[in-house]
């Protein structure tokens, strides 16, 4: 039997719900016989495309979705705290994390779990490409590389093309699994797709 | 000890979501000793406050949304199909229901359950009061009855005062569940309401 397709994770790094699902997603897929591609995204840009807001901004849901968040934490056992800064820019780790990923797709993925532990209980502002470097640095990257990397024309380059496709595809919200070729949204949907992983469908 | 407070269900006859819920929440609310008040609200007077938009119009969204409907019935188990107009005018078979509900509520969530099956898995179209007054025929309910009932003036109102009174709580999609004040949005969400119910929060 050949091996299964990996699935794909998308996320921003400012998306409560997407950090709930990266607690989740690895082990999901492992149990399963599946490898993860871990893909940021930033929703700022799929907003542009779909009119929709960020949550917070829309009466009555944005309270309602303050307190989902955590509610919702809690229920996945998860350790969870609002950022102060909400929603933030994600441009700065999601540069960080596909430069990596271009030397070393683990260390990719452990950064983007530094970076989501360090937004979400940590209530840091990884917003800066000065945090990032910081939280780089703590898994070995040297921090004058991570902020040199965020300049770099061809990094930048290799976020708007891995948005720009994650749009194509149907992406409008973060988190997103694709398990061969069908999309799930929201962390709220890791059990349809574990059943997809398992049945092939249904 | 005393009886556990009864669980409130709101939804829009229109949603797919809530159709899908309406299948699961009066099970999910015996079985933790629970009665269900059922309360259809009008998505249409909700959107007014929030800026939201129904599903299918959001791009990207709609064309998910319409693929998640019936995916998410079939994961549930629950027979469905996508009405041939679609988003629909829920008022009448709100109405009637209140209406209902001043009599009978049992027989007031029959018809809802009753509606909700003939515009789902039916196809049919239950906006107009006539085919209303048809789905309340097959429990017994006299059609002139059913026919009168939607333009009475006091029927009317209690709709209104209704929707207004599920906004003021917070409601502002479709389905909602209210256990002893908390509040859960979503057929994806049953799963928490109901840990809400036997935990009393987390």
């Amino acid at each position: 039997m050949s091996a299964k397709a990996p699935i794909d994770f998308y996320f921003d790094f400012s998306s409560p719900y997407g950090y709930i699902a990266s607690t989740q997603i690895d082990a999901i897929a492992a149990r399963n016989g599946r490898a993860v591609v871990w893909r940021p995204i930033l929703l700022g840009v799929v907003f542009k495309t779909t009119g929709m807001a960020p949550l917070p901004s829309v009466p009555m849901k944005g309270e309602y979705s303050v307190r989902d968040f955590a509610r919702s934490a809690r229920f996945y056992g998860v350790p969870y705290a609002m950022p102060k800064q909400f929603p933030f820019n994600a441009v700065q780790p999601s540069r960080v994390f596909y430069w990596l990923s271009g030397r070393d797709a683990d260390l990719a993925r452990r950064f983007a779990q530094a970076a989501f532990h360090a937004a979400f209980p940590g209530q840091q502002d990884i917003a800066a490409a000065e945090a990032c470097a910081g939280i780089a640095a703590t898994l070995g990257v040297k921090r004058e590389e991570t902020l040199a990397a965020v300049n770099d024309p061809a990094v930048k380059e290799k976020l708007r093309t891995e948005v720009d496709a994650a749009i194509k595809r149907g992406v409008f919200g973060s988190p997103f699994i694709v398990v061969d070729g069908e999309l799930f949204w929201g962390a709220d949907r890791l059990d349809q797709a574990e059943r997809w992983m398992k049945t092939g469908g249904w």
